[in-house]
Parts: structure tokens; C-alpha cells; sequence
């Protein structure tokens, strides 16, 4: 595949993962780095994301850890809660990924993240999860 | 102590030392992460915090530190100056503490954090500290 | 349960998940911090591995998201790509995972995190990765 | 050179390179910790910054990659995209170092930092960066 | 003071504070970068740990919960933890401050700080911390 | 270019910039994740470092600020000092950089990454660097 066909097969990958979240963000670098948008969709959607090793449930998962981890990422935890939820992830797995990684990456990282999917389920109407127990 | 009593041990001290700050964090995992709420309390508070190994202003210097070298911990270092003002550090300290993050977690790190400090020493009605010499 | 239950319940699912490499951690800390290492069996693994909320398999993806994020974990890491073998991901899926992370945490931490699955892999006898295409 | 003299020569560096932006972060920290603000200017730009050994355009891509990787320090990349554009920098050049940061802290960093140098160019009227390609 | 007055001061309490250890880090710089030790002695020690806002034990406890955070700094926690030590600390709470670090920073580097503390405690000959409770 | 020009360029880029260093780590992951090394070389050096708007001197300043800044990138560091080295930087200025990464990331993190510079220099036995003043 060239530039032109790994931008297709990515922006393919990043409609059906991320939906309008991930679009958002590529638009939002059109005016000041056009590139890092290609970079987005061409390698991290059509040459990572796409290969077959692991289905977009598991690689969600990864992304929820390491957003989580990372923290200061509210803007791409936002497209990875929506995407996560979109590629078969239930709202109180999301909720139970992010309480996972407080036990590695603390409690401030994991209430952070978790204060985001509260963001995201509200928007898409979810009902409250009840994780208790 | 079952869950429970490790629940009611961690309300009653993090109410001693977050005071209202605190328990407005559990609050908003109500309806995402409620499982989250309770480690926060039965754990970080009831099964952590409450050791007798170490006073909690001495807890709370710790915390501060943590908190500043992690970066993007906005939410957690409002609780906690809080925090640290409610079991005795003075304002003055709590600068110096986030001063003294300058020499290991960088400047950056050390203004955000202290920022997160004016804007709670404000709130509370403190008057301006004056560190300079 | 009570804190000696917890701490049953923790060393089944450690045993079952982390196997010898995870006990090795703890008994490392016993003549420095018991205390840190009792945490991490009653409450790491005892009450939060063990929710029936997500599989073990899905959490050592997340897991192997926060840890590959952090940097500087290399003796966890060890430990968890055992765990992530030892609960159904194959070599090639946990390669990928790390893989996945280049993506969101940089190049750097995916090459480290890679490494010491590397090791993990040849320890174990494992035949090389080819994942290339 | 004294604390005062050392002071007034960070000062100088601090406006050539900071202008306004650096001066209102010190401004922020005048009734919370003036010994902060003091630092930034004394050491941070009087000792450090004025240094002969690498002239400043070589110190903000530095800048530019430390404050990238860290996150979380959207406050100081504003004060530090200005000054790269103060110090002779172009905003392609400064876009293009951003860009850089996503092979070695990943794509959220970059595109974090990004978005903070797309408000600094149209907050200076800058015209829009095309870089694809 | 001026820049060698600075440093003998500095000098001073370096010695005081992290003994033989933190000399010894000084050293290793003298052939690669020695104006970085001279900051080390001259900054971190002469300007900033010398001030009088907050004892030596407390500053201890705010670096080891910064360094343990930020992960990766196995050579300053070694010098560090032995600077706890020396300024009154005692290996059990050393051992209470970076359990306490698990709460916000995650159990991988409250471990790996641990470690680092078990090192230290045995070079010094101290007994084995019993806090399990 | 299509997947196998790509790596071609990157090839050529790897081995201008980097030396051997870069083609030992991405050696090192052929048989854990070939694909990973095939990232490396086709993604970062062929897409993102051969990009004209930037020249190798610069990118190698931002790469070392973003690699101090992380932390944990003892084998990165290894291989971006001797990449700086090739592309212009002199020791002089590549001490110079790391020192200026203590004002943003910490005294540790530029403690840690110079003592890297220390051994590489050594390595192609450089003579010791006097920063001093």
C-alpha cells in the first residue's frame, strides 16, 4: 500500500472504531499540523490498528491502560471511551478496565479516567453502572 | 474488619482529613464507578491511611509529592491541600513542600501544583504567602 | 471476608494468575515491608483481580497498557507477561499488545516492554514471534 | 553575582525569549509562593537559560520535547511555543517538533501539545501551517 | 551569596543531609557535565534545601514521594533513602511512606521504591521492618 | 512509497543518523516482535525523521528532551546520544541539553540521562567535558 491507500485503509479502521470522536480530533490538527492527522489515520488506524493480531475489543483494552496511565489524555481517553463502547466493550467492563488500573497506575489516574467515561456514558444515555460488590 | 467496618473506618477518616473536599470525589463516582468510591474509602482511607506508622501530616507531604511528580492530578491536589491544611501543615508549608518538588519533578510540575494551592488557599480566605529569602 | 480471607483468597488468584513469578515479588518484600506485600496479595489480587467484572485475560491487557505506559517497570512487566501467558494470551497476542502501545505511549516504551517479554518468552522455552505484515 | 543580580539577568533573558507569557506565569505565583516565581526567573532563566553553551532556539526544541513528553503542562507549552516563536523558530518548525514527539512519547502527547501551539498561532494571527506530505 | 558561596553553603548541607551517598552521584558527573553537579550542590542544596520552611524530615518525606512516583530513579531514591535516614527518619517509616505511595502512584512503584529501601536498610546493617498489621 | 520503499528509506536514514546503535535495538526485537523493529525503522526513520522540515541536529535536541523527560530510556538514550553525536551535536552541547532538561524535568531525570552521555562518550573516548561557569 502507498500514502494514499494506507490513509484509506485507515480512515476506514478510525470511521469504525472512533466514529465522530476520532474525526473530531483529526480535523481539529487540520490548520496546524495537517500531517499528525495523516499520521493518525494512515499509521496508528491503517498500519497498527488494522493488523490482525489482536480484534479492536483487546486493543481498546491496551488503550484504556495506557491513557489511564499516562494521564493529561481527558481529549483521547473521550474518543477511546466512545470507541471502546463501540467495538463490543459494555459500559461497566469500561468502567471495571479503568478500575483495574488503579491498582498499577494509582487511584488519582484511574478516578481521572474514570470521571471521563462518566462524561461519555452520560452523553450517549447510558444508565449508571453498578459495579458494587 | 469485614468490608464493611473497613468502609465505616475509612468514612471516619476521610471525613477527619478530606473533610467535604473528599467525599464530593466519592460522590461523583456514583453513578459510573461506585466500586471505585469504595476502594477510595474502605481502602486508600480505611485500610491505608489509618495505619498508626505515620502521622497524617506527614501522609500528606508524602501525598504531596506524588501528587505534583505525576502531572494532570488537578482534582486529587485540590482534595488534598485541603487536606494537608486540616491536619496541620500551615499554607506556608504546603508552598514550600510544592517549592521543594521544583528540585526533583521540575518547575512545571512544582507551578501547576502550586496554582492548585492558591486557588485553595482562596477559597479557605487565606492570606498571601510571602516565601521570599 | 476479614483481612486474613482476603489475604486466602488473594494468594488462590495470585497463584492461579502470576504463578512463581509473582510470589517471588512478594517474599522480596518481606524483610522490608510485609505489609506492602500482604496489599498486594488481600487487596491487588484478593479484592480487585478477583471481581467477576472482566476475565483475567482482559486484564492483563490492561495491565500490560498501564505497565508498558509507566516505564520503569521491567519487575512487574516480568511478572505480568507470565500472568498475561499464563491466563490465555498467546506470545504472539502479548507481542501485539505491546506492540499496540507504540501507538499511544511512544516507540520507546513499547521497545522496553517488548524486551522483557523477549526474556519472559525465552525463559519459558517459547519459539520466536514472527508477526511481520 | 548575587540573588539580586542573578535575578535582573534572568529577568532580561526572561522578557527576550518569554515576553509577556512568561511574565504573567511569575505574575500568577506572587501571592502563593513569590520564591517560585523568584526561581523561575534567578535560576531557571538567570543561571540556566542564559548559558552560553546552547543558544536559545536549540533550548526550546528541548523545551519543546521535555513539556510534549511530561503532559499535563499545557500552561508552561503556551509560555514555551511562544518563545520558540520569539527566538527564531518558525510555526512550521515548532509543528514539526510536535510532530517529531509522537514517535518517542506517542500520539497523545503529540497531539495534546499540537492543539496548545494551534491556539498560540491564532492567538498571534499566525496563518495556517500546511506540513502534509 | 554568589555562585561559590552558594556552593559551599550547599556543600554543607549535602553533606549533613545525603552524607557520602549524594557526593558520590556529584562525583560521577565531574567528567561528563560538572556544572550539573555544581547545580546539585549549588541549587538543589545551597538555594532551595537550606531554606528554613520545612525541617530536613519533612523535605525527605516530599522526595521520597516525589522520586518514587516519578519511577526510573533508582540512583537518587538510593542516595535519597539514605538521606531519610540520616535526618531522622526511621527505616520504618521510610517503609510507611512508600507503602503509602501505592495509594497514588500505583503498586509497581511503591514496590520498586521498596526495593530500593530493602537495599539501602541492608547496607546499613538495620534489622528487618516488621509494619504487617 | 509502498511498505518495502519505506523501509528502504528508513534503512538508509537508521544508518546515517543512528550508526550501529539503532540497528543493534532493532536487531534485538527480531525475534520477539520483527514487526516492531520493522515500525521502527519504516515508520519512524523512514515516515517521521527523513521528513525535510526539520534537520537531523534539531530533531535529535527535541529527542533528547523527550527521552530525559520520560525517564526509563537507558537504551534509547544510548542510542540518541550517539545519534546526536553523528548528526553535529558536540558532547559540549549534548551535556548542555540534558542540563537544561533539570529546569523542566527534574534534577533526576537530567542526573540519569547525563550519566548515559557519560558512558557513550567514553565509549567513542571523547575527552571529559568542562562545563563549568
Amino acid at each position: 500500500m502507498n500514502r494514499e491507500e494506507r490513509y484509506t485503509t485507515g480512515l476506514k479502521v478510525l470511521s469504525e472504531v472512533d466514529g465522530e470522536a476520532g474525526q473530531r480530533v483529526v480535523d481539529s490538527l487540520a490548520d496546524v499540523s495537517p500531517e499528525l492527522g495523516h499520521q493518525v489515520v494512515a499509521w496508528a488506524f491503517g498500519d497498527m490498528y488494522a493488523r490482525p493480531e489482536l480484534p479492536p475489543r483487546d486493543r481498546q483494552l491496551v488503550t484504556l491502560g495506557v491513557l489511564a496511565a499516562l494521564g493529561g489524555c481527558e481529549i483521547e481517553l473521550d474518543v477511546h471511551v466512545n470507541a471502546a463502547l463501540n467495538v463490543g466493550l459494555t459500559a461497566t467492563e469500561v468502567a471495571e478496565a479503568l478500575l483495574h488500573t488503579a491498582v498499577y497506575a494509582g487511584v488519582p489516574r484511574s478516578i481521572n479516567a474514570t470521571l471521563v467515561a462518566k462524561k461519555v456514558f452520560a452523553e450517549r444515555g447510558l444508565p449508571p453502572v453498578n459495579n458494587l460488590g
